[in-house]
């Protein structure tokens, strides 16, 4: 069966803005402040790498029953047990993951716009990640996107959407109204001193306490 | 079922020294030469692109009924329905591969002496590749193995051994009494001006004729 996802604080890894030594004492540190779904997304490391690393992760969000989510790899997502995978615009097709996973894993898709948040969801994706809405410093190749439009996208698809793209203490407020599930963050909790604590601030940002 | 395989000449695709426009064209006249299993290797492209293409190649491959190998990506392999995969040792170790593949798809692995070959059959390896064995110019990783060694390997593994790693119209003949069930090569078909004729001579070479 399918697992029930809690979107509110999604982590992206990205072992070159983390200020631990290791991802799985980065993940550890981003849990315990309440960050609700692990995203582990590895683009420059071989297969067999990714792999272990991915099997190391999972030890840690199976430890404090956190959902682990694999980027792009489909294959590594299956040989690990991960619970789902992301896919971009550059990753596999969402219908084609779906033939391979078959239907009780997580698929997430990345959408700029309603005609592709749109597309990925008849495509049978189970959530998305739309953005860019604050201005990510992660990605080069990524068009921003109005709070007005995240808006209307929630309110098309009968699926979580998850607002990424630059979201920081300092405007993770902002997405309140918008009808999105979660945030998803990368520097804002992993690139802190206190890992721990830059969540539980984030997640009190998001739901205005 | 696993497909039977013939292993007499292995085409690994590299579209750094392709002589053709597109890799279509390239593995259809290779295999007008006689090329007997093609295996296709992307490094440098997205998942989408690369999933796109071994779906062109594909095409390809059934219309001649030849089976198609998907270098490291496990995934990609499931996704479009190929033969199997190529893992080298960066890639996803064979024992995860396989519970990805299941029972039914062929694993080939990568090995670089005698131990290495025993593990990969012992995991589950359905062929083995081996070399380096005339030295290569497609990598730089790779050490040179000696064709005693190679011998060996082939009396000490019940699976079917390719050599790979510089094998040319000029060095082929040198496998015959070796035991290997064929030679993997790259350049030395598709980086030729007449792949086709290429492929004829290789295969000659191969069986002393």
């Amino acid at each position: 069966m399918k697992p029930e996802i809690d979107y509110t604080l999604y982590l992206c890894t990205d072992r070159k803005v983390m200020t631990t030594e290791s991802i799985e004492d980065c993940v550890e540190l981003a849990i315990k402040g309440g960050v609700s779904v692990v995203q582990l997304r590895e683009k420059e490391c071989t297969s067999r790498e990714f792999y272990e690393l991915a099997l190391a992760v999972k030890e840690i969000t199976d430890a404090y029953e956190v959902p682990l989510i694999i980027n792009d790899r489909v294959d590594i997502a299956l040989a690990i047990g991960a619970d789902g995978v992301h896919l971009g615009q550059m990753d596999v097709p969402v219908q084609a993951a779906r033939n391979v996973l078959g239907p009780d894993k997580i698929i997430g898709a990345t959408a700029h716009n309603i005609k592709e948040a749109e597309k990925a969801w008849k495509l049978g994706a189970d959530y998305l990640g739309v953005g860019d809405v604050f201005g990510t410093t992660s990605k080069l190749d990524t068009s921003r996107i109005a709070l007005d439009e995240l808006h209307i996208i929630c309110q098309s698809v009968p699926i979580p959407v998850v607002a990424i793209g630059g979201v920081s203490e300092g405007n993770i407020h902002k997405l309140q109204g918008s009808g999105v599930a979660g945030a998803a963050v990368i520097s804002a909790v992993i690139g802190k001193e206190n890992i721990t604590a830059a969540a539980e601030e984030l997640i009190k940002g998001f739901l205005g306490e």
